[in-house]
């Protein structure tokens, strides 16, 4: 079904990935992350505390005697872990990475109940208290972990074990949810089901499953509210909390009115905007103009009011929620990884109904910013939270700032960041291109080489590029025979003259572009060529008059990129510094710096604090000296030990 | 006892005040803030929270029945009420009100228990557990508020009943706490009963008191420490919430070393301005020269590292405290009015130790911004946090502000703050004066009359002034006879070129000024009189470079009144605004502006809104216009609607 003629993704099987600079990405996910990830699953890495996903399947299996441990959604651990493995082995076959995977799938074969109920902590630990609290338990959102693992292995592999055991339980799902007399009429506390239901249909052409994430979807925040029912029925507890607790705060999931009344982004990210996912596919896969109407409205609050300039989300901590418009503190932010990866599934989703540069320039600015500052170089410690400004005593001492941690922690207990990032840098040739009919579109610079299916042709498209750091992008078209089609190549918003070639030849991007895209339709042959040379300027960025945080203050950009300054080449306090416009700043590739980075070097102002003295306030000017400075992308800060940093500067 | 040679307090029954700007608050308190705290106290305001204060000490007396309701602390409400009603009686004889007040002691007294002990909670609800949660309960903190209304109470009338109650609390309390065997060696969670005991001492001549208060402040600290060993002897829990808890965090009971080895503000702001307000009271009265050092360390640490311009203190909610040097930030700040009120005891301490300018510098600062920008015009309103910035929406949208409110809230249920500016302001002459031997120190500038016992003579001194809107300040000397004395004329950090005349002849400022005082040494005779003149210039104050809050920013300071912008006068974000310094400021009266004071206007940068669009980032400069800004004095600021605020504007 494609009655809003949506573009089609190019499945990762048919892109394959070869940059300079993501390649090492992906490397470390497969080298790193995911046998680190696996050992943690086990409860095999000393000092980690131990995940017990593992042995929690084994356990629901009968395999094992014990307890359940760790969280309530520890299963969707495994889930994720699984997805990722999946897409690995999609473009890099490993026969014992492959076995490892096939043996955890027994496992989770083996721990389904015969109703098809797949879900340890129920399994183990409250076998009768299954659906009893939708609100905070997390079963919905496990069940749709591994749905999404499920078909990603089977698209992998082709093998469907995983994929039925899915199906199995989603059949069960469906016959606890629904409209009908004695069905639930409820919906999970955090969304997730609902896209990986879409998946489902997807890999299957079932359309039960797509009912069923209609189903959620379009339950969410009727009245009478299930959440608020639910809470009455199991005595106004809480699984968090002991005691009598007070009713869920609705907003907080997205529940307190119908999805397609909502208009602002609200409550906690991740949930926020894995359900604005599936409601775009929804209106892909149903044609529901008003669930795309809601889309754009909710599109269009976060990137024009919510966002910060790294595409992070999240404003406050408390629910890791979004606040309200223009409120954007940089040093009490919550903007965590998982949320911006949510934001990039929400963009991908949104570029298959309308090919907009905004939904792809927003997608790039969360993944080439936050997704990739929320790992360390070392695979192993990550960011949950993506600051924009960080004082270490601060994070220490004022309990406001807890949450923001001056450098990567290591693995935490609840780990759903660094398994998100795996999973979606594992499967970033996913987001790369999609197909409409005889256009092939290019949404993001990454080399490599892809099979796009156009009517009646199917296109090889191979890139090269040197992007992030420089901008000239080759893409080469072979189609199988030459035929008419359209190339849409993306023209970023940071690229103000870009400057594009067909074979050696200039084409005026003005005259091809439409809403970010330039469109160049033509006969195309084998050894045809596109050239797009980007002038990466340095940037000084400024933000909205009523974002009262970066007031006074720009934040600098070159590509993709945003950049930061920290104390380690700067001094502290960096609030101190003021930027000299008057003078030029250069970038400079400079090759010691953690692998190799361009640097953004300039003179500053710096108050001297010698001639203050001990008072705090003083009726006097403070006297300034010119320093140079020096800042490095966002993404690589923290990796060098603890200080301030800062994104956001004074001018 | 006086080894350390401390200057002597004028108590309040020596001076009256008669002053265009106080008497106006003083008047408040007794016409309104008094009248209404009797009505809430009785349970008798629609609208407010009961308090059940009256009606707990009803029932604990036998005289009704019913159930102990509200806070575990809830006696120390009436215990404020009474103190603030003896400074009024002290200075403006009500028979009907001090009718009330006998009424209110005649209560308190058949609520004492026959060993003496006095506290509702614990005599209506739990007697079994007295002494058993000093971390939590206030026990000592209730009796410490009634040993100073007792004290207060006895000062004003002559009448000891209160007094004699609370002294046999008191010699009760030293049979329960000490070194002695089989004593408790605890010390209250909340600090209070420390600077009561002192004060009782100095009433009654009893130096069982002073021993007690020591012994408080000498086992404070110590190892083993008594709240983890109280917290396990009670099953680890806590009086706040079910369950087991976490051991209490020491240092917010500033607990965590002896109090001589404390040496910076620690945890909650309250507790700790009391408790070092009675570490100075005893330094005085025991010579302890380690007790003076760390005061001084403690002082120093808070005045020059921890206290906003205001004269607030406490960067944090989170347990109402003190977070690390520097850290000041205006949005999430909470500055409690009670905190600032607390300041004032410490400095008022330290000023009796050693006359130096920064002391009555503080307490100033803190008097006429934070502590009456507590209270509203209408005597009905308070606010308990005292931001120095405010965005409306920000305070009700993120849950990082939502205690900053934007407008003054009603009573709250834990009335602390109110009730403590009643008895600060009521008690305002005890401030202005001290005595050291030979010499009257004048520490703060506010009209009316005094007298001053020196040594062989009593001073008559007699103030004028229009302070803080003009500058001048005239003090009319009159000693009962002609004699060689001091007066020691404070000169405020904020007047930097002060004319100073003594019978119309000037005298050179700095060749009398030692330590922020202009020592006036001569044989004074009846008509004498001496006056100051401060140019009261607008100042542009900066702050340290270490306070990153205020980076780039400057306040606006006239006299000692810090000023405010606000939204009603300047539109809004004001952080889109940026003083132009080129352009001269002006200070004038504003007759209409809520019962008049002077505003500053100038002009200012304002980055236009209208041209920006509709994005959050741009890689473009902001248009600016100038307009004209108008600030207001910080006290008043939240008395015409809700709206956004700020002390710190960009330059």
């Amino acid at each position: 079904m494609n009655p809003m003629n949506a573009s089609k993704p190019v499945l990762l099987q048919n892109v394959k990935i070869e940059d300079d600079f993501w390649s090492e990405y992906a490397k470390r996910i497969r080298e790193v992350v995911i046998p680190y990830q696996y050992e943690t699953l086990n409860d095999r890495v000393p000092g980690v505390e131990p995940s017990h996903a593992i042995r929690n399947f084994r356990i629901a299996a009968g395999v094992e005697e014990g307890e359940f441990g760790g969280f309530v959604f520890q299963d969707s651990d495994l889930a994720k872990w699984l997805e990722a493995v999946a897409y690995v082995l999609t473009t890099h076959p490993d026969e014992t990475l492959e076995r490892l995977a096939d043996e955890v799938i027994d496992l989770i074969e083996a721990a389904q109940q015969p109703d098809g109920y797949v879900n340890t902590y129920f399994t183990i630990k409250e076998p009768d208290k299954r659906w009893t609290n939708l609100t905070d338990c997390h079963e919905l959102y496990c069940a749709g972990h591994m749905i999404e693992a499920a078909v990603a292995y089977y698209r992998a592999t082709g093998k469907k074990k995983l994929l039925d055991v899915m199906c199995r339980f989603a059949d069960y799902i469906g016959t606890v949810f629904g409209e009908e007399e004695g069905k639930l009429k409820g919906y999970d506390g955090h969304q997730e089901i609902e896209l990986a239901l879409v998946k489902l249909y997807q890999a299957t052409g079932s359309d039960r499953y797509l009912r069923l994430s209609q189903y959620f979807i379009d339950q969410r925040g009727q009245a009478p509210h299930f959440f608020l029912e639910e809470w009455e029925r199991r005595g106004r507890t809480s699984h968090w909390r002991g005691g009598p607790q007070k009713p869920p705060q609705l907003s907080y999931f997205q529940s307190h009115l119908p999805v397609r009344e909502q208009e602002t982004a609200t409550g906690h990210a991740v949930r926020a905007v894995y359900m604005y996912t599936a409601m775009a596919d929804l209106a892909a896969h149903t044609g529901d103009e008003s669930l795309l109407q809601a889309c754009r409205k909710l599109w269009s609050n976060i990137v024009r009011k919510q966002m910060y300039i790294t595409g992070g989300i999240g404003s406050t901590h408390h629910g890791e929620a979004f606040t309200f418009d223009y409120d954007l503190p940089n040093d009490t932010v919550y903007a965590e990884t998982c949320a911006s990866i949510g934001l990039i599934f929400f963009a991908s989703r949104m570029l298959r109904l309308e090919a907009k540069g905004e939904y792809a320039d927003a997608m790039e600015r969360a993944l080439y910013n936050t997704v990739i500052a929320g790992m360390a170089r070392d695979g192993k410690h990550f960011f949950y939270v993506n600051p924009l400004e960080v004082w270490p005593e601060a994070s220490r001492h004022n309990p406001g700032k807890h949450h923001v941690k001056p450098t990567r922690p290591g693995w935490f207990a609840c780990a759903c960041c660094p398994p998100n990032v795996s999973r979606l840098i594992a499967s970033l040739g996913e987001y790369m291109y999609t197909a409409n009919g005889r256009t092939a579109f290019v949404h993001l610079y990454i080399g490599g080489e892809a099979a796009v299916e156009l009517d009646h042709t199917t296109v090889t498209l191979t890139q090269e590029t040197r992007l992030p750091w420089e901008g000239s992008v080759n893409l080469r078209i072979a189609a199988e025979a030459p035929a008419e089609f359209t190339i849409a190549m993306r023209i970023p918003a940071w690229s103000r003259t870009p400057v594009l070639r067909v074979n050696g030849e200039a084409v005026d991007v003005a005259s091809c572009l439409q809403d970010g895209y330039a469109y160049i339709r033509r006969l195309w042959k084998a050894e045809d060529w596109i050239e797009l040379e980007f002038h990466m300027e340095i940037q000084l960025i400024r933000s909205h008059p009523r974002v009262r945080a970066n007031a006074g203050k720009v934040a600098i950009q070159r590509g993709p990129l945003v950049y930061a300054l920290e104390a380690t080449d700067n001094g502290a306090p960096l609030a101190s510094l003021c930027l000299d416009k008057t003078s030029p700043m250069t970038a400079r590739f400079d090759a010691e710096l953690l692998g190799g980075a361009i640097v953004i070097e300039g003179r500053a102002m710096r108050e001297e604090e010698a001639s203050w003295g001990d008072y705090l306030y003083e009726a006097k000017p403070k006297t300034s000296e010119t320093i140079p400075f020096k800042a490095i992308p966002y993404f690589l800060w923290g990796n060098r030990g603890e200080g301030e940093m800062t994104v956001w500067v004074r001018e």
